[in-house]
């Protein structure tokens, strides 16, 4: 059977993507609210302040090791919402399809948009679908906007680290970055790297209950160096952090080393950065441990009183050295 | 002095993008909480039911005579919103610029998003901007992404129609289609033709408030045959339409006929369809005369209790034909 395929008409706003709407993606997200095909749903809203993020991705290639775009559309979208205190609840997936694409490729994509989106208990409840010429969208982008709500009297700012506040990451950094630089590339490792690409909502919530977090940020792209410089320049905190202290997988180190990549500045899709009160740090820090997204955490650094926004690196060698923020992206398209 | 570009390193999450940001795109939409550079906007949100929606924008060229790309990806949404009974609050811009298109152009469609934010009064509270390689991107495409609450008691929605509806539609139909058309292949007329792209929020408040409108649609892709076709099938009624009374401009009726096109099935950007109970249509008619967005307002036909979801059009021969939703889409990339 000749493998099917987009094509323009799937864009039309006719029965031609109605079909493809109602017989392969609808039934793969299972939501009521989308047969609907009102030009907006309509959603009950628990509490009075929302949070508000969107997220394009335009990822290469669509399947990587430890995931895909579908994943990473849920997760990246879910996580931003986590990274200000909000509990998901609603999603949008606006998808720009290359004429050409196969319905294969698509229905696994719509597929891990699914379970993720059952996964972190997420509704999506309004799509849109556009189809453009061949060569103009590299098989498919999809944008993500999420919709949390914000429990009363819950505060987690970027601009929240207060001097003495521990800074910890909940696990290995860069794995993302270069699972899906191997992938594109086709290099190949005696150990396979994993994306770390996975939601993190649970794990905060459960943070937020161990103690005082003051500061989240997910270091996707500019990696945990620009998560830090952002942290300590929107909080006027100075960071300090232990170079030693910050977990890199040794199969992530020697891609790095080979390629003369700085793992600190590789993208994370299932990590964050978090200031936490001094007093709390080892509670936090404990409750991370626990969960099985924060086994390998670790408490990198401690914000201080120096120079605002500024973030050094206490090398193993006992110097220092500024950690700037990157300049541009070492691994293009990697979210 | 030579033009600056976008390049891949302006998408990296870096200092590049943050100067991108903080020197080209925020100033120009104005918005404090932008500034704020937190994962996801935190909002108030006055009341419990909010309206949700997504569309993504890759309408070719960017600019065509009655409006841009950036005027269409506000327009658009707070339509979608406003089909719903809602007012449209918050939007979300998430752009997809492709390496190489001139800051020139970026600021354009920028300026153009901020002045019709403005105009509808939505504030864009989040934001992402990717870059993908040239060829990539067909020089931008946008997502925007919209939250709008609904008063107490508003229901409108695409299944409202009841047999008696009087079937109305806001002015002449196929003006975007054809505009974005004849600018794409360079034809050139006595009078140009303009887009229609326009918010209707404000119109549709005025007819929510004069009487029982039941239901709205925008006759976007696939036209206003699509739009009909949509809301016959979702209410279980089935529509007359008199084709004579349909308002179509001149000059877009000879366009169609040179190029074999239909007007009903092209798209419109700034005209709904709306089912109006009986007895108010009259007023419910003039209140939308009244208004800028209607003067050229025209009750086209009625729903009636005939076969479910069938659309029949009376010809100025005295015939009746069906008429169909189209099949995908006479004019791809206008929206």
């Amino acid at each position: 059977m000749p493998e099917r395929l987009i094509s323009i008409a799937h864009g039309g706003g006719g029965t031609r993507m109605r079909e493809l709407l109602r017989e392969t993606v609808f039934p793969l997200l299972g939501e009521d609210v989308l047969l609907d095909a009102e030009d907006a749903a309509v959603l009950a809203l628990p509490g009075d302040r929302i949070a508000l993020t969107t997220d394009s991705f335009v990822v290469k290639p669509l399947f990587f090791p430890g995931g895909d775009i579908g994943k990473l559309a849920v997760c990246g979208t879910v996580n931003d919402l986590a990274m200000v205190g909000a509990r998901p609840l609603y999603l949008t997936m606006g998808l720009i399809l290359e004429e050409g694409l196969s319905f294969s490729v698509l229905e696994k994509v719509v597929s891990s948009v699914a379970d993720w989106a059952e996964n972190t208990q997420v509704r999506i409840v309004a799509g849109d679908t556009k189809v453009v010429e061949r060569g103009m969208a590299d098989g498919m982008y999809i944008n993500t906007s999420g919709v949390g709500v914000l429990e009363e009297g819950r505060e987690v700012s970027i601009k929240g680290a207060s001097p003495g506040d521990a800074l910890i990451v909940n696990g290995y950094v860069g794995d993302h970055g270069i699972a899906v630089l191997s992938e594109r590339e086709g290099f190949s490792f005696q150990a396979e790297l994993l994306s770390d690409c996975a939601p993190l909502y649970g794990l905060v919530q459960s943070m937020l209950e161990a103690g005082e977090v003051h500061s989240l940020r997910d270091p996707t792209r500019g990696g945990l160096a620009a998560a830090l410089n952002e942290m300590a320049s929107a909080s006027g905190c100075a960071f300090e952090v232990v170079e030693g202290d910050v977990p890199v997988r040794e199969g992530v180190r020697a891609v790095c080393e080979m390629l003369g990549l700085d793992p600190l500045y590789v993208a994370n899709e299932g990590k964050f950065l978090a200031a936490v009160g001094e007093s709390d740090a080892g509670k936090v820090l404990a409750e991370i441990k626990g969960h099985a997204l924060g086994e390998n955490a670790m408490l990198i650094g401690r914000a201080t009183e120096g120079r605002k926004g500024q973030v050094s690196l206490l090398t193993p060698l006992g110097t220092r050295r500024l950690l700037r923020t990157p300049s541009g992206e070492q691994l293009p398209r990697i979210c």
